[in-house]
C-alpha cells in the first residue's frame, strides 16, 4: 500500500493523519494536524525501562515524558491505534546499532517492550508561529535540524548520553518572544537550552545537522536551540540494549492531545 | 541519643535539621527550615520501582517525583546526608502491612532499594504564608490534615490507590490567592484538587483525618485540598511489597533544594 502527501497536512484530524502513515506514507510530520501534540517514541525492553524513566526524570527538558505504555501494549490514551503501525517511519537498533528503518516497526516488535511517548517541540510551533516567531524548516517544507551537542545529560543507570537539540532561526527581535511562549510549554522541552554560538555547545557547523535538514538562517537571526526528544535515543544507545525501536528523527506520532493540555497559565 | 526540639526550627539550615533527626528528634516538620524544599520518602524494591515510576508519571499531581536514588543508594543530590537516618521518623511495611515505625531506618534497609524523593506540599507553604494565605496547622503546631478520598488515581502495572490530599482551611476571600500561589509550584503538588464540600470526594468527617492531626475550620473560611505525597505510598501499599520504607506522615525529608528551585514563572 502507499498513500500520497494530502494538500494540507496541517488540517487532518490525529486518526486521519495515522491512517495515511499505517497506509505506508513516509514523511517528516512537522506543521501536520495543527493545534494536536505529536510525540517521540522509544521502546525497550522491560529490564531497561527504570533506567529509562530515571533518565528521563532527571533530564525533564530533552525528556519529558507524555506517558508510558504498560509492558507489550500497542495502545494508550493519547493514540486510538497502534504505535508500531501509525507513525510514518521508524528505526530500529539491535544491541545499540542501527539495523533498520522501516515504516511499520510490526515485524520487529516484541512482548517485553515498553513504549514510552517523550513531548516534543513540533507541540509550540504552531504558538511559535501564531505569535509572529518564524519556523522556517516549516516554511521551508523539510525537517528541523537536530544537532548531537558537547553537553552531557545527567546518567541513570545504564543509560548516559548528550544532549541533542533542535534549531531554530529567530530574528534577533523575535528572541524574547519564542523564549516567553515556549517557556508556557516544559512538558515539550519549554524554553530553549542555548540562543546564539553554535559552538559554544560544541555544534561545529549549522549546515550539517546531525539528523534532519539544514535551515537557512538569514541577516538578522539568531539560532536557538531547543532540547530535542532525540536525546533520549542516543541515550537508549549508549546502554546497547537487545531491541530497541523509535521513530526516525522528525517522524513523529501524531497524538490524541491538543498542544493547549500542555500549556501552562 | 536524644534531641530536643529547637527555639525556631523555621531559621535551621537541611544540615542542621537532618543533624537533629539523625540524633533521635521525632517531629513534624512543617514550618521547618524556611525556603528550603521538604520531600516524601518511598523507598522500594527494584523490581517495583518502574511501576511506581510509571504510577508517578501518570498522576503527576499526588506522585511529583523531584529526584530517584540509584538502586542501593542512600543519598543523592538533594541530600548531603543518608536517607536511611537523617528523617525524623519512617514507617515500615512488609508484604503491604505496616509492621514499625522508627526513627531510623537503617536495620530495615536493602541493597536492593530504589529511593524515590516526591514533593511535598509543605514546600509552598511559605509563598502561601507570605501571599497573606494562614497555614492553620503551623499555626497551631501540628501535623497537616491528611485524608483518603473516594477518588482512584490512574493504575499502572502492579500499582493502584485512591487519591490522598491534605487540607487547608482558607478564607473565602483568600482562595483565590491560595489557588494563584500554589499553581506557580507544579512539581510540589501545584493547584489544589478540590475546593469546598468535603463530601464530594468521599470524606466524611474533617475533624478525623486519616493521617495527621484535625485543624479548627473557622467561621467563613473553606477548606481547601491539595493531592498529598501520601498517595503514592497508599498505591505502593495495594502492590503488597516485599519490603517498603517511607516517612512517616508529616515526618518529611528536609532537602538541599530551594523551594525556589521548583517554582515556575
Amino acid at each position: 500500500m502507499s498513500a500520497r502527501l494530502p494538500p494540507d497536512p496541517g488540517a487532518l484530524t490525529p486518526r486521519e493523519a495515522r491512517r495515511l502513515f499505517r497506509d505506508g506514507l513516509v514523511t517528516p510530520t512537522a506543521g501536520w494536524s495543527r493545534g494536536w501534540t505529536q510525540a517521540n517514541l522509544v521502546a525497550l525492553p522491560r529490564d531497561l525501562a527504570l533506567d529509562f524513566l530515571v533518565f528521563a526524570q532527571r533530564n525533564p527538558k530533552p525528556c519529558p515524558v507524555l506517558d508510558v505504555l504498560e509492558a507489550g501494549a500497542v495502545s494508550g490514551p493519547l493514540l486510538d491505534g497502534d504505535v508500531r503501525t501509525d507513525l510514518p517511519a521508524y528505526r530500529v537498533y539491535v544491541d545499540g546499532e542501527l539495523v533498520d528503518e522501516v515504516p511499520d516497526a510490526t515485524g520487529w516488535w516484541r512482548d517485553d517492550l515498553v513504549a514510552f511517548l517523550v513531548g516534543c517541540s513540533f507541540t509550540f510551533e504552531a504558538a511559535l508561529a501564531e505569535g509572529g516567531v518564524p519556523v522556517r524548516h516549516v516554511e521551508q517544507g523539510v525537517n528541523v535540524p537536530m544537532y548531537v551537542t558537547d553537553r552531557r545529560c545527567r546518567p541513570a543507570g545504564t543509560m548516559s548520553g548528550p544532549l541533542v537539540v533542535s534549531m531554530r532561526p529567530v530574528p534577533a527581535d523575535r528572541v524574547a518572544d519564542a523564549v516567553r511562549i515556549t517557556s508556557r510549554y516544559p512538558a515539550v522541552h519549554g524554553a530553549p537550552v542555548h540562543v546564539g554560538d553554535p559552538g559554544a555547545i560544541g555544534i561545529a557547523d549549522l549546515g550539517r545537522p546531525d539528523f534532519g535538514d539544514p535551515v537557512e538562517v538569514r541577516d538578522g537571526e539568531v539560532p536557538v536551540f531547543w532540547a530535542c526528544g532525540v536525546t533520549p535515543q542516543a541515550a537508549v544507545m549508549e546502554s546497547r540494549p537487545s531491541l530497541a525501536i523509535s521513530h526516525a528523527p522528525g517522524h513523529m506520532l501524531v497524538t490524541d492531545a491538543r498542544d493547549a493540555d500542555y500549556l501552562v497559565p
